[in-house]
């Protein structure tokens, strides 16, 4: 599987009035202690505060197009923002959605998901227990299963964001985009290609694109840190590998700390409160993981609030 | 003492480049149950966390134009926001700033106006205390004070933020702002009016404008409630008064649990993690207190977001 920008295109056009043109806000030399300007996307305002319904909006309409939603709707295995993206755009298009959790996922996060419609269905000890769960029931039903990552409609979606970004930085060299299972990398970066750099930033402790990029090909990892819950994918997307390679992504990691800083200074220098893996992509940048030209103009994708911002209080 | 639109005009060429154009995000219908659409400006993503360095820097650089900034500096009274303004932006002009503050003022709020190179002096019991030390001190050195929201440089900076947003919005038609001594008010009110109607939302137990506009002149009103740690003057300023009757501003009160409530839907809808005090504006549409034409397009201005996020955990 590979993705087009044609793809992209037809998803933006898709999914339309569906989802929010989050703003961006320009932040000044002396706010990063460099050269050249800095743009944060803030797509953390996203409805249900990530990315994740452009994706899921994308995949969901483009189904209903061209042989309707299936009348056992739609399934989809996460407690994350990948669940609650699905869960809102189902809701918003008028469709059944199944969610798929482990019986060990936090009750904040299944309430969340009920709220936004969704039926919740608990079962296995693990993320992936769920998924295969998920993914038999669709087969068995006629769902339409929403991966969180690893799907041309799910990826183009995404990419939207990309597109959004080109229209209101002007001249934008580099973006920098935190990478879980990649789906926002994979359509972010065709979105891109050839008109701006893209950089997948990742947690030493999740480095999915990193191992896949060494070893010539997706491969587990293990997965741990901060940021494991919203960038908890064990092996990067075959979408985004492709897409990554053949775009020419580079990929760079962060520590621990750095994540942790990037993420209190988002609150302290902005206001803007953001999940650990989010605040991954600044840290590249803030740490010199990522080394721009002086004058290098550059864009961080702010890609999802759903944390707890109790730390942040002064 | 009166405001013009010159003087707001002047101001936004003063400091331009010393604030961040703070970018609008719009919500949909669905988001509101309303029928036209919502701009929320996002100044709580200013440097300091609100929209005070605006005026604070057009006062300061005012008299560094006219006279230069005199060797004593700057002074202000005031714990919380304005005080924060006062500090950043003396700091980046590259003058002293001594900022008065009651003993009992929370060593957090001392900590944060440290950490912006301001001195601290803790004096006497109460607000005014302080505020009579700070205003006895500018006279007896000389340096210059800056008052939280009645002096003109001050509203007028505040008023460029109403600039930028008839720049950021198309034809908007009202314009929601919260309301504690007023300098916001003044500004905004003065930079909008004949283009945009402004409404002016105050909580219920801190009704500073609307006492005054009910008694034909500014009165002291006992001041309580959720908002009172940012909409906490207990008198609305002459310039805010002047220019409320002048330019006709509407004033409406929202009750203690609506302010929470809109503090929460920002949270949950949107992300933004905002004061009560700001969540006010927003609270009157979502009650009714204000009540908008179907078709009227109307701006939210989100002005501070110095809040212990704690509370927003899910």
């Amino acid at each position: 599987m590979d993705l087009s920008l044609t793809d992209v295109l037809e998803a933006a056009e898709r999914i339309r009035g569906r989802v929010r043109r989050t703003p961006v806000l320009e932040l000044e030399h002396e706010d990063l202690f460099r050269g050249g300007p800095v743009w944060l996307k803030l797509e953390q305002l996203q409805h249900t505060g990530s990315f994740k319904p452009r994706g899921a909006f994308n995949r969901i309409l483009k189904a209903a197009e061209e042989s309707g939603v299936p009348e056992a709707g739609v399934v989809a295995a996460s407690g994350g923002n990948a669940g609650m993206g699905v869960a809102y755009a189902a809701n918003r298009v008028g469709v059944r959605a199944r969610v798929f959790v482990p019986e060990t996922a936090p009750r904040v996060k299944v309430e969340k998901l009920r709220k936004l419609g969704a039926e919740v269905v608990q079962v296995g000890r693990i993320y992936n227990d769920a998924y295969q769960v998920a993914v038999a029931e669709g087969e068995r039903t006629g769902a339409l299963f929403c991966h969180a990552y690893d799907q041309p409609e799910i990826c183009a979606g995404q990419g939207t964001l990309g597109l959004e970004l080109l229209e209101q930085v002007e001249d934008v060299d580099t973006v920098l985009v935190a990478v879980g299972g990649g789906g926002l990398l994979a359509g972010v970066a065709t979105a891109l290609h050839g008109r701006a750099r893209v950089v997948a930033v990742e947690p030493e402790h999740a480095p999915t694109l990193h191992a896949a990029l060494a070893k010539g090909g997706p491969v587990e990892v293990p997965v741990s840190g901060v940021a494991a819950d919203s960038l908890g994918a064990t092996v990067i997307g075959e979408i985004a590998y492709k897409v990554a390679v053949r775009t020419g992504v580079e990929s760079v990691l962060v520590g621990e700390d750095a994540i942790r800083e990037a993420r209190r200074f988002l609150w302290d220098t902005c206001r803007l409160a953001v999940e650990h893996g989010t605040a991954s992509a600044l840290a590249a940048l803030l740490t010199g993981a990522y080394k721009p030209r002086p004058d290098e103009r550059i864009a961080v994708v702010i890609c999802g609030a759903n944390t707890d911002p109790t730390d942040l209080a002064a």
